[in-house]
Protein backbone atom coordinates (compact mmCIF):
# COMPACT_ATOMS: atom_id res chain seq x y z
CA UNK A 1 0.00 0.00 0.00
CA UNK A 2 1.04 3.33 -1.00
CA UNK A 3 0.29 6.23 1.23
CA UNK A 4 -0.09 8.79 -1.59
CA UNK A 5 -2.39 6.51 -3.49
CA UNK A 6 -6.07 7.14 -4.50
CA UNK A 7 -6.60 3.70 -5.25
CA UNK A 8 -5.37 2.51 -2.11
CA UNK A 9 -7.53 5.16 0.16
CA UNK A 10 -10.61 3.84 -1.98
CA UNK A 11 -9.73 0.32 -1.28
CA UNK A 12 -8.90 0.80 2.60
CA UNK A 13 -12.17 2.86 3.00
CA UNK A 14 -10.29 6.19 3.43
CA UNK A 15 -11.59 7.84 0.55
CA UNK A 16 -15.35 7.42 -0.77
CA UNK A 17 -16.69 5.15 -3.72
CA UNK A 18 -19.47 3.96 -5.23
CA UNK A 19 -18.49 -0.22 -4.40
CA UNK A 20 -19.78 -2.06 -7.43
CA UNK A 21 -18.03 -5.77 -5.78
CA UNK A 22 -15.04 -6.90 -4.47
CA UNK A 23 -13.28 -10.01 -3.05
CA UNK A 24 -10.26 -11.20 -1.25
CA UNK A 25 -7.73 -9.61 -3.48
CA UNK A 26 -9.75 -7.27 -6.10
CA UNK A 27 -12.36 -4.32 -5.60
CA UNK A 28 -14.64 -2.22 -8.47
CA UNK A 29 -16.21 0.87 -8.14
CA UNK A 30 -17.72 3.40 -10.70
CA UNK A 31 -15.75 5.65 -12.55
CA UNK A 32 -16.26 9.12 -11.27
CA UNK A 33 -15.58 10.20 -14.79
CA UNK A 34 -17.19 7.97 -17.31
CA UNK A 35 -16.89 7.24 -20.69
CA UNK A 36 -20.44 5.87 -20.90
CA UNK A 37 -23.18 4.74 -18.75
CA UNK A 38 -21.88 1.89 -16.38
CA UNK A 39 -17.97 2.74 -16.64
CA UNK A 40 -16.26 1.20 -13.89
CA UNK A 41 -12.93 0.17 -12.52
CA UNK A 42 -11.50 -3.20 -11.32
CA UNK A 43 -8.40 -2.67 -9.34
CA UNK A 44 -5.86 -5.14 -7.18
CA UNK A 45 -6.00 -4.54 -3.49
CA UNK A 46 -2.57 -5.24 -3.21
CA UNK A 47 -0.56 -1.55 -4.54
CA UNK A 48 1.02 -2.08 -7.87
CA UNK A 49 1.90 0.32 -10.49
CA UNK A 50 0.90 -0.63 -13.50
CA UNK A 51 0.69 -4.30 -16.21
CA UNK A 52 4.44 -4.06 -16.10
CA UNK A 53 4.69 -4.68 -12.53
CA UNK A 54 1.39 -6.35 -11.42
CA UNK A 55 1.84 -9.82 -9.92
CA UNK A 56 0.67 -12.25 -12.16
CA UNK A 57 -2.05 -13.84 -9.92
CA UNK A 58 -3.43 -10.18 -8.89
CA UNK A 59 -3.73 -9.46 -12.58
CA UNK A 60 -5.83 -12.65 -13.61
CA UNK A 61 -7.52 -12.12 -10.55
CA UNK A 62 -8.63 -8.62 -11.62
CA UNK A 63 -9.37 -9.98 -15.35
CA UNK A 64 -11.61 -12.54 -14.05
CA UNK A 65 -13.48 -10.31 -11.72
CA UNK A 66 -13.71 -7.74 -14.85
CA UNK A 67 -15.38 -10.79 -17.14
CA UNK A 68 -18.16 -11.42 -14.48
CA UNK A 69 -18.65 -8.06 -13.88
CA UNK A 70 -19.22 -7.27 -17.66
CA UNK A 71 -21.27 -10.64 -18.30
CA UNK A 72 -23.51 -8.53 -15.48
CA UNK A 73 -23.45 -5.49 -16.82
CA UNK A 74 -24.02 -5.81 -19.89
CA UNK A 75 -27.34 -7.14 -19.30
CA UNK A 76 -28.39 -5.00 -16.27
CA UNK A 77 -27.50 -2.06 -18.19
CA UNK A 78 -28.91 -3.42 -21.92
CA UNK A 79 -25.38 -2.90 -23.14
CA UNK A 80 -24.51 -3.56 -26.70
CA UNK A 81 -20.58 -4.19 -26.00
CA UNK A 82 -17.90 -3.61 -23.38
CA UNK A 83 -14.64 -2.86 -23.77
CA UNK A 84 -11.58 -3.71 -21.29
CA UNK A 85 -9.17 -1.08 -20.96
CA UNK A 86 -5.75 -1.04 -19.36
CA UNK A 87 -3.30 1.95 -20.05
CA UNK A 88 0.21 1.46 -18.39
CA UNK A 89 2.09 4.44 -18.53
CA UNK A 90 1.85 8.15 -18.72
CA UNK A 91 1.97 7.65 -22.38
CA UNK A 92 -0.99 5.17 -22.59
CA UNK A 93 -3.36 7.27 -21.06
CA UNK A 94 -2.46 6.43 -17.36
CA UNK A 95 -3.66 9.00 -15.05
CA UNK A 96 -3.68 6.97 -11.54
CA UNK A 97 -0.31 4.47 -11.21
CA UNK A 98 -2.41 1.72 -8.91
CA UNK A 99 -3.07 -0.68 -11.97
CA UNK A 100 -6.63 -0.38 -13.11
CA UNK A 101 -9.02 -1.93 -15.78
CA UNK A 102 -11.40 0.15 -17.18
CA UNK A 103 -14.92 -1.70 -17.82
CA UNK A 104 -16.55 0.33 -20.12
CA UNK A 105 -20.39 -0.60 -21.27
CA UNK A 106 -21.00 0.47 -24.96
CA UNK A 107 -24.37 1.61 -26.46
CA UNK A 108 -25.63 1.54 -30.14
CA UNK A 109 -27.61 4.86 -28.32
CA UNK A 110 -24.52 6.98 -28.51
CA UNK A 111 -26.37 9.20 -26.27
CA UNK A 112 -25.46 6.79 -23.63
CA UNK A 113 -21.71 7.21 -24.14
CA UNK A 114 -18.75 9.65 -24.82
CA UNK A 115 -16.27 7.42 -26.95
CA UNK A 116 -14.20 7.73 -30.77
CA UNK A 117 -12.45 5.22 -31.95
CA UNK A 118 -8.97 5.47 -30.59
CA UNK A 119 -7.41 4.60 -33.89
CA UNK A 120 -8.61 3.94 -37.66
CA UNK A 121 -9.12 0.45 -38.15
CA UNK A 122 -8.49 -1.32 -41.55
CA UNK A 123 -5.59 0.82 -42.81
CA UNK A 124 -2.35 -1.69 -43.28
CA UNK A 125 1.20 -1.23 -42.15
CA UNK A 126 3.92 -2.21 -44.09
CA UNK A 127 4.54 -5.96 -43.92
CA UNK A 128 8.41 -5.71 -43.80
CA UNK A 129 8.35 -3.57 -40.67
CA UNK A 130 6.06 -5.73 -39.32
CA UNK A 131 7.15 -8.79 -39.95
CA UNK A 132 11.29 -7.60 -38.87
CA UNK A 133 9.38 -6.21 -35.59
CA UNK A 134 7.45 -9.55 -34.59
CA UNK A 135 10.58 -11.68 -35.58
CA UNK A 136 12.40 -9.61 -32.95
CA UNK A 137 9.57 -10.04 -30.23
CA UNK A 138 9.60 -13.77 -30.62
CA UNK A 139 13.34 -14.04 -30.30
CA UNK A 140 13.71 -11.91 -27.41
CA UNK A 141 11.27 -14.04 -25.69
CA UNK A 142 12.41 -16.97 -26.70
CA UNK B 1 -13.08 -24.29 -33.90
CA UNK B 2 -15.12 -22.24 -36.40
CA UNK B 3 -14.22 -23.34 -40.14
CA UNK B 4 -15.73 -19.46 -40.80
CA UNK B 5 -12.96 -17.92 -38.52
CA UNK B 6 -9.54 -16.25 -39.72
CA UNK B 7 -8.53 -16.40 -36.43
CA UNK B 8 -9.18 -20.51 -36.19
CA UNK B 9 -7.50 -20.54 -39.52
CA UNK B 10 -3.93 -18.69 -38.27
CA UNK B 11 -3.95 -20.53 -35.05
CA UNK B 12 -4.64 -24.02 -37.02
CA UNK B 13 -1.83 -22.55 -39.09
CA UNK B 14 -4.20 -22.59 -42.58
CA UNK B 15 -3.52 -18.49 -42.78
CA UNK B 16 -0.40 -16.56 -42.72
CA UNK B 17 0.70 -14.81 -39.38
CA UNK B 18 3.28 -13.21 -38.00
CA UNK B 19 4.21 -15.71 -35.32
CA UNK B 20 5.21 -13.93 -31.52
CA UNK B 21 4.47 -16.36 -29.10
CA UNK B 22 2.22 -19.29 -28.36
CA UNK B 23 1.72 -22.02 -25.61
CA UNK B 24 -0.58 -24.93 -25.46
CA UNK B 25 -3.96 -22.47 -24.96
CA UNK B 26 -2.40 -18.89 -26.64
CA UNK B 27 -1.43 -17.68 -29.82
CA UNK B 28 0.28 -14.56 -30.43
CA UNK B 29 1.02 -13.02 -34.09
CA UNK B 30 1.06 -8.88 -35.08
CA UNK B 31 -1.68 -7.10 -36.16
CA UNK B 32 -1.54 -6.26 -40.03
CA UNK B 33 -3.26 -3.20 -39.30
CA UNK B 34 -0.70 -1.64 -36.34
CA UNK B 35 -1.83 1.06 -34.64
CA UNK B 36 1.23 1.40 -33.25
CA UNK B 37 4.94 -0.19 -34.03
CA UNK B 38 4.76 -3.69 -32.53
CA UNK B 39 1.17 -4.08 -32.29
CA UNK B 40 -0.10 -7.62 -31.52
CA UNK B 41 -2.46 -9.53 -30.72
CA UNK B 42 -3.39 -12.65 -28.23
CA UNK B 43 -5.67 -14.63 -28.65
CA UNK B 44 -7.26 -18.42 -27.58
CA UNK B 45 -6.61 -21.10 -29.13
CA UNK B 46 -9.97 -22.75 -28.35
CA UNK B 47 -12.28 -20.57 -30.39
CA UNK B 48 -13.81 -17.94 -28.28
CA UNK B 49 -16.71 -14.99 -29.77
CA UNK B 50 -15.84 -12.23 -27.17
CA UNK B 51 -15.33 -11.67 -23.49
CA UNK B 52 -19.02 -12.85 -22.23
CA UNK B 53 -17.86 -15.91 -24.55
CA UNK B 54 -14.62 -17.24 -23.69
CA UNK B 55 -14.20 -19.81 -20.65
CA UNK B 56 -12.06 -17.70 -17.15
CA UNK B 57 -9.49 -20.41 -17.89
CA UNK B 58 -8.50 -18.89 -21.38
CA UNK B 59 -9.32 -15.58 -20.82
CA UNK B 60 -6.70 -16.04 -17.54
CA UNK B 61 -4.54 -17.61 -19.74
CA UNK B 62 -4.78 -14.80 -22.52
CA UNK B 63 -4.23 -12.22 -20.09
CA UNK B 64 -0.86 -13.80 -18.72
CA UNK B 65 0.53 -14.12 -22.24
CA UNK B 66 -0.22 -10.39 -23.17
CA UNK B 67 1.72 -9.31 -19.55
CA UNK B 68 4.82 -11.76 -20.42
CA UNK B 69 4.28 -10.53 -24.42
CA UNK B 70 4.03 -6.50 -22.89
CA UNK B 71 6.44 -6.64 -20.52
CA UNK B 72 9.34 -7.47 -23.26
CA UNK B 73 8.09 -5.08 -26.08
CA UNK B 74 8.42 -2.35 -24.04
CA UNK B 75 12.25 -3.16 -23.41
CA UNK B 76 12.64 -4.69 -26.84
CA UNK B 77 10.95 -1.51 -28.94
CA UNK B 78 11.92 0.79 -26.20
CA UNK B 79 8.17 1.97 -26.03
CA UNK B 80 6.95 4.46 -23.17
CA UNK B 81 3.88 2.46 -22.14
CA UNK B 82 1.12 -0.20 -23.64
CA UNK B 83 -2.48 -0.74 -23.68
CA UNK B 84 -4.11 -3.48 -23.16
CA UNK B 85 -7.56 -3.23 -25.20
CA UNK B 86 -10.33 -6.15 -25.25
CA UNK B 87 -13.75 -5.03 -27.41
CA UNK B 88 -16.70 -7.14 -27.11
CA UNK B 89 -19.30 -6.54 -29.66
CA UNK B 90 -19.66 -4.41 -32.79
CA UNK B 91 -20.75 -1.54 -30.64
CA UNK B 92 -17.61 -1.72 -28.83
CA UNK B 93 -15.14 -1.89 -31.88
CA UNK B 94 -15.18 -5.43 -32.02
CA UNK B 95 -14.45 -6.51 -36.30
CA UNK B 96 -13.13 -10.79 -35.72
CA UNK B 97 -15.88 -12.23 -34.18
CA UNK B 98 -12.92 -14.76 -32.21
CA UNK B 99 -12.10 -13.19 -28.94
CA UNK B 100 -8.35 -11.13 -28.85
CA UNK B 101 -6.78 -9.09 -27.04
CA UNK B 102 -4.93 -6.10 -28.15
CA UNK B 103 -1.40 -5.26 -26.55
CA UNK B 104 -0.28 -1.47 -28.46
CA UNK B 105 3.03 -0.18 -27.39
CA UNK B 106 3.13 2.85 -26.93
CA UNK B 107 5.42 5.96 -27.02
CA UNK B 108 6.30 9.79 -26.50
CA UNK B 109 7.40 9.74 -29.89
CA UNK B 110 3.97 10.00 -31.93
CA UNK B 111 5.46 9.36 -34.88
CA UNK B 112 5.58 6.06 -33.85
CA UNK B 113 2.04 5.03 -33.33
CA UNK B 114 -1.11 6.57 -34.39
CA UNK B 115 -3.49 6.70 -31.72
CA UNK B 116 -5.97 9.13 -30.19
CA UNK B 117 -7.43 9.23 -26.63
CA UNK B 118 -10.91 7.33 -26.95
CA UNK B 119 -12.49 9.63 -24.37
CA UNK B 120 -11.26 13.36 -22.79
CA UNK B 121 -10.68 12.02 -19.03
CA UNK B 122 -11.29 14.52 -16.24
CA UNK B 123 -14.66 15.41 -17.09
CA UNK B 124 -17.11 14.58 -14.32
CA UNK B 125 -20.24 12.53 -14.25
CA UNK B 126 -23.17 13.20 -12.62
CA UNK B 127 -22.81 11.29 -9.12
CA UNK B 128 -26.18 10.69 -8.75
CA UNK B 129 -26.40 8.68 -11.79
CA UNK B 130 -23.23 6.91 -11.08
CA UNK B 131 -24.49 6.14 -7.66
CA UNK B 132 -27.59 4.73 -8.78
CA UNK B 133 -26.14 2.68 -11.21
CA UNK B 134 -23.85 1.52 -9.47
CA UNK B 135 -25.88 0.23 -6.35
CA UNK B 136 -27.93 -1.37 -9.29
CA UNK B 137 -24.99 -3.19 -10.58
CA UNK B 138 -23.67 -4.77 -7.26
CA UNK B 139 -27.78 -5.62 -6.12
CA UNK B 140 -27.72 -7.54 -9.46
CA UNK B 141 -24.24 -8.99 -9.01
CA UNK B 142 -25.12 -10.12 -5.43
Amino acid sequence: MSDQCVFCGIVAGDLPSVRVAEDDTTYAFMDINPASEGHLLVVPKRHSRDLVDIEPDDLAAVTLAAQRIARTAVKEFGADGVNLLNCCGADAWQTVFHFHLHVIPRYADKSRERLAAPWQPGVPGDMDVIAALGHRLAAALD
